[in-house]
């Protein structure tokens, strides 16, 4: 069944408490970089601020823990409190139902709930619960996203440790499921020993022996790269020729590095400073409309921080962001829940075989349908 | 690369400490049960026992922690303590090199190990290490168990509790790569839930809704088939036509549904009795050539007790049983190790893909062969 | 704060949809431990049946997925399928609220909940939630019910294999804190090891040596408790002067240990069959009004299964059964959960920690207070 | 037993291969962060190199994969591949035993090892390892430590979610046992929250109760000190009065916060560029002689990528750096292991339980001394 995009369920703001709800007010900032007393801070939901009488205003381009600027031409803006700028009018309020003018709507695209009974098994996910049916969802999700959408992924290195799995990814990339990819140091420096070395971290990434010297292997790739001048410029210069970060730059696919004080080296394309990687990031995550984040407890907090549930299109219909967490642990699948990114779909395997299965499903649909 | 058994490397008798060692002793029981005093516990290894001196014989039905009886036709059985006869002769001593008359090998099949550094990373296998090769390994190896082997299964009810990775088991049951399967009450009574209700305790194994009054499916399964009189009768009267239990019955697989103090029901099928169901494991165990023991860690631990690391075949030759461990996490693959079945491989993912990947890989390699 | 039972609020049989409720009916067990169609199935909470019109009797003496038996002297009793003799007339119907003349009662005892927010962090209970209160609440509830309740204990082998944890469990035996004890036989003859040979597995329970030969420390022990004839005579004999297994000896304390298809031995006390062992197990869960369940996935949801979330006390008070479960892993606390015993509390650590800190603040508290 | 220092064994360079091996060549940097071929890369292990015939000198400030720099002074200095200048000379050579004038030593403080068996249970440390031993050597070596070394302390924000090992942290800094401490934005954020508002995310530290509008709580914390333009600012204005950034500011003890892409605000403390925080903390482990990572396995990682496994003290004696991790995964503690922080030890428990009881078990061998 082709996967189709859920209907936006506005709020009756003609009925109570929404008719009559005051409308927003704003204080402006007198230090930069700091909220005035009693902001408003957004969640990953729509939400909705009066800003005159009857004239409701979503916020298009949110995410969570930031604060709703007023431009001058009178459009909100979500920022974080460290770019707030000296003069600028901050929203305030922090009632979800209106009572301050801000209406929070996180059931916007909500099915109705199943009915509830006094007693049943199996209400929290875990490793027992079914996945089947999350695969052929993505199958579908995936391949409309391809086409209308936008699939940012979010990957720890184990995927690039294993070689059927790294190829798995690589032929994800090549057949234009990826469309922006959020990783780290490690990432990039093992996926690049692998192409120079077969190995990950001295390990074979085939065939697990430990090589001769082998814990100099992401050192060497390491000082080769940064040697180069970039990694674009070691891919131009053939002294890379296989791998997720040969196929990302072959495609030209955006990629963020973020840097974090375990790296090794770091390679050149790295982002050093933690906020201007989030800045990058969040370039990504504002275009994204699927995001899969594999294997990483790090960077999909951060990234689960960086991504609103729904996102405006350009053509004004307002649509579900879809996020899922794949990983070996519920405690990490639970910590971005319970982190607020509520919205969150965790999928509890190995990232090996997650990519693996994910890539041939997309591939036999493919050739099914040809 | 078709899979071909290793060689077996035989100690050499003739050189020290083996061609000095005494005859070993053995002492009588002398109480039903009760092992004499300084009795020699087995290893999952090969171990010779020097009966007359340069008579060095290989115990050929060994397993973990048992006792070793000569019989009155002078052939050598290991034996459960629980099972010791009053008279009988239980061989003694503790040293494993010969002092004692018992030499035990462990090396019997082992490649050389690599060259030592001072310095490696990634010594411990944990959920990044490659797996890629274990089921090319594995496509291997069951392809040739298939024809020449004994295949166990060992499994935890979760196989059954997703569409996908049940269907894939019928499979690999169906294509003839099951030849034993040792679970618990659970996993036939939730593959049965399943084929009657489509549920595995009250979820739904594909869509995942809970079902009104779920929470009876599994009861409502086990009492309908109580009331049949057992599992095959439940067949045989067209009841149940899907799943793990009726393709099993239909192949007529050898099965043993271990019974334990969580077991709802039971079914008729299950062995109560503790000790009775370790002596119906072990009569598996024995004919066993490789056990894949999946997303249990109560049935792996006790198979892992029953199972020896060899095997002789009835024209002498001897090979190595190949045991494999599926869990999600490292603790569980350890367990094993840490109680000595140390040649337990773990492969470190959800018993789910693992299913559907191993299916899938034989499918295809079957196919591509043809 | 000294600990105070919570107050049990009865539903109110004078409104709607009760008062209205047709009376229960029930239908004849055809056969030996076959339930008739339709037959109810009991939950962990409260149940009412209507008797006759307007005589609502709450069942005494519940556990989860029974039948409930009307005697000839007009009493109800939940049964375990396999328990149903011939003739036995059983309650039918699976509406809740009444509807087949049964109302189910989960919310006896709870508390107002918190006003629902739209966005709020950390709804799930992981790790990293404060444990702090549920020491303090476990400190006055040990007091209190070490004068007035029935302390049940469910142990996996992990407690005796630190020598700190096992003379905590020894102390809190020692002090009255435990009034049963569940487990299996690990527990008992690893506990047995460390008091022969200071090891448990052959790894010293504190300087954490591999002892030489240490692998057969657990048959000796086992082997020596067989020889006596039990471990109570293994007691008497003198034969072990320290532990868990002796203060329970010595205070009497009932203990069931279940057996399991794992068990070497067994020792003399387990209980092999799984249905003797479940009603040994049930003899102790109707008395608990605590019951605390360490390290151990096997034995707690069995004993989850077994174990009512109210008991009705000789005076016809109705109290709580209060629930704890300790372990290392979310998925295990939440399996629990999962099947049903929703009222089971999740305590995250290592039960070595757990045992320690419980048994010294026990103690400072008792001193504090002399 | 009081703690007493390991004797350092060092290499006997009057015997083969190292009276007959080579001096060591360096070659130049030729581009700034760019080492030469063949570079020679750190471990944690002492490491000796021949400048010239029989003259073998001890790196004295090393860790893991750095290059080694002759400076003119003839002395040597581990140094980062992105710190190196234009100019200056890296040591060259792979080999450890000598070959390239390089010995690596390893076994500079081990015990003998214990006597090999062919078999043995337990020889992983897991969950069910016993940890009484380490506390009580932990005991004994922090007292020493408090007097003699440096302990550093590395945390994730776990430690504060919960009120009693938020105050055990507190006492352990103020009795002298935290001379350092590594940690994110997370600990300071939430130990601030816990401060101002007795939450963490929102969530009661003691009575685990969602706040209303909780989730405004870390932002307010943040708001609030931003504004007042530090923590340090925020103590002395009085904002903050209780917790562990404010115990760290009373006995101004050196602290690095090192930011990430997580990090909501940051506060103002917060090194935001991974090389530069990767600098700070270089400059705590330096001094380090006992670290004691604590939940969290990013800090951990970049710390035991920091930290070597021995230093040289300003008299001349070399002794161990000890660095325990604690944590409630295998993987994470395998994880260091896993990447050649192989001294390091781990305790696996919740940390709010580690705290605790360290804190309370220094304290009363305190009392019991005085």
């Amino acid at each position: 069944m082709a996967f189709a995009l859920p209907a936006y369920h506005p709020p009756d703001f003609a009925k109570p408490p929404l008719n009559d709800a005051p409308v927003v007010s704003f204080a402006p900032v007198l230090e930069k970089g700091i909220a005035p007393e009693n902001y408003h801070a957004t969640t990953i939901f729509p939400e909705y601020y009066q800003l005159s009488k009857a004239t409701w205003v979503l916020l298009k381009d949110s995410r969570m823990d930031c604060v709703v600027v007023l431009s001058p031409d009178g459009s909100l803006k979500a920022k974080e409190f460290h770019h707030l700028e000296k003069g600028e009018q901050v929203a305030l309020g922090r009632g979800e139902n209106g009572e301050d003018g801000i209406y929070v709507h996180p059931e916007a695209f909500a099915q109705p709930p199943p009915a509830h009974e006094k007693f049943a098994f199996r209400t929290l996910p875990t490793r027992e619960t079914s996945f089947s049916i999350d695969y052929d969802e993505l199958y579908e999700l995936m391949a409309y996203e391809r086409e209308n959408g936008f699939i940012l992924w979010v990957m720890g290195p184990a995927a690039v440790f294993d070689r059927d799995s790294r190829n798995a990814l690589v032929e994800l990339i090549r057949q234009g499921y990826v469309h922006g990819l959020i990783a780290g140091n490690a990432l990039a420096v093992h996926d690049l020993e692998a192409a120079l070395f077969q190995t990950a971290l001295g390990q074979e990434i085939y065939g697990k022996r430990l090589a001769p010297r082998g814990h100099y292997h992401h050192l060497d790739a390491i000082n080769l790269v940064r040697r180069a001048g970039s990694m674009a410029r070691a891919m131009e210069d053939g002294l890379v020729h296989d791998g997720v970060m040969h196929a990302l730059w072959q495609k030209q696919i955006p990629l963020v590095l973020a840097g974090s004080i375990r790296d090794d080296g770091p390679l050149p394309e790295v982002v050093k400073d933690a906020m201007q990687a989030k800045d990058a990031m969040r370039a990504l995550t504002a275009r994204a409309t699927t995001v899969i984040a594999v294997a990483t407890q790090l960077h999909s907090i951060a990234v689960g921080n960086l991504t609103p549930g729904y996102r405006v299109l350009p053509d004004g219909q307002i649509r579900p962001v879809y996020f899922y967490v794949v990983d070996m642990s519920e405690f990490a699948a639970e910590k971005l829940t319970n982190r607020g990114s509520l919205a969150a779909r965790g999928i509890l395997t190995n990232v090996q075989d997650f990519l693996v299965i994910l890539q041939r499903g997309l591939n036999s649909r493919h050739t099914m349908q040809e």
